[in-house]
């Protein structure tokens, strides 16, 4: 199946059940958090990640409805940390996925609740649904996993880094420094996307290393696309702020290589991903068709 | 034992367990990050938390190190929205145990960091370590009841209706929309602490109840103290702002009945506690005697 017709499937099936999972259900002050939540989690999106899930999940078991909870908790995640980077204190981003940011619209004391609390229910789903179709000790297992990709060795890790980067030093060590951003940054968590279902099926610890280097691969491709989508697209085009690395002088694989080297650079990752799916042996051909799609993106 | 016994005997302990929990790994841009928690963590404190997990398993089994990760996370969390609620956007303090808070002493990004990273990594200590000692089921259960109580249900939404309160009409609604800030702030964890000793240890639900009823409490009278002392105290007494909810106009139990009121229902919420230890038929007063150390204590 082309990811193109697996996200026509999965992403009204993903939007329907996080829209269930962030449905207010307060009739007081904290309806405004509930709704700062939904706002944020049920923008419009590409829900890579979730269909990521789905897409691992798919070469254990026809059903994927196993995994659909841990799908949108690391959706909740996602939307947390867009959240908590939109800030004015870190990114200062005005727009994301093409609608006003949340402390644009409600206010910066929301914002900093609302992402607080989608990461405490991120787990909440997981603990409370994920053993329906698992073992007690492979959910352990899962929340271990993600909440260390959450933290220092990843996601904060990452975040940290890109706001207090250091690229002094040769050309090498700079694309070394902003490789570890991304692995950081976006890597470990796509990794984990992919990886997860494997581990909760039970597979291998040597395909969980491929998973994981495939995962990896993908993280870095998507940035380098997106570090190119910035210098060539609208803000109108891509629901966010654009030319915003150009703006803030940050590194970038453009600003490091240029556009053509860049676009060079992207290819080679998919074809390093393409590699390791040859070697996973999947099934189906979602993920492979995955990578085309990531390559030829606009948005 | 008293419970400034029990504190001594075991505040070393946590403290010491804390120390090893945040000790900075990176050697890149992160160690900022994990200076951030390291400070933020091993300022001293009272450790409530942390203490009345202990006492609440010391009824179970007397090796209270079982239950030591459980109490420490719990602690990280404590602090992850200490860090968070200091920020300039929410109750934008300076002062925080005797200390510059976390922003002030590293600045606004990386304390928003600092409190992201925390609340994942508390998960990440209890899915790691908590099964050694308890069952995989049940140390699912903690997470789940611990991450409801972070979110909405409790901590994040308690502090949303505390930063938009809505304290129109008569006394008595305006004392059950305090009582509710409260027991969602403060009540909803410190019942959680004692609470889940005896969950994990498989005491049955009628008791349960009774350790939640105590909990809640114990958080409303914590926190009608806690009024009374931002009235009645100095900053260098407190180690925190003083005679800040006057300054912002907040509403209190001073502010609501007076001071004699506010500390005649101190003494009625302590003896309402009391009569539950009674119920719970404790082996040890150590909890009984914390009832008092709350209800005397200057800071």
């Amino acid at each position: 199946m082309t990811f193109q017709s697996f996200s026509s499937t999965y992403i009204p099936q993903i939007d329907a059940h996080l829209q269930t999972l962030v449905r207010p259900q307060t009739t007081d002050g904290r309806r405004r958090l509930e709704e700062a939540i939904a706002y944020s989690v049920l923008a419009p999106a590409k829900r890579i990640r979730p269909l990521l899930v789905l897409a691992a999940a798919q070469e254990y078991d026809a059903d994927t409805s196993k995994v659909m909870e841990l799908a949108c908790s690391i959706e909740l995640v996602h939307c947390y940390t867009l959240i908590h980077d939109d800030l004015p204190a870190l990114d200062n981003d005005d727009f994301r996925r093409g609608q006003p940011t949340c402390h644009k619209q409600f206010d910066e004391p929301t914002a900093i609740l609302a992402g607080d609390t989608l990461q405490s229910y991120s787990f909440e789903v997981i603990a409370n649904r994920l053993p329906q179709h698992f073992s007690a000790e492979r959910c352990l297992g899962v929340i271990s996993k993600l909440a260390h990709i959450y933290g220092v060795m990843g996601l904060a890790g990452g975040q940290t880094l890109d706001l207090y980067p250091d690229f002094s030093g040769p050309l090498a060590d700079k694309q070394q420094r902003l490789i570890q951003i991304h692995r950081l940054k976006t890597g470990a968590l796509l990794a984990g996307c992919v990886t997860l279902p494997g581990y909760l099926f039970g597979d291998t610890d040597s395909r969980l290393a491929l998973w994981e280097s495939f995962g990896q691969k993908l993280g870095l491709l998507f940035q380098i696309v997106d570090d190119i989508l910035d210098v060539t697209r609208s803000r109108e085009e891509l629901g966010k702020s654009a030319a915003k690395d150009v703006d803030q002088n940050k590194m970038t694989y453009v600003a490091l290589f240029g556009l053509d080297k860049a676009r060079q650079l992207a290819e080679d990752e998919a074809a390093g991903a393409a590699a390791v799916l040859q070697d996973l042996k999947c099934n189906s051909d979602t993920l492979s068709n995955l990578l085309e799609f990531i390559l030829r993106r606009e948005k």
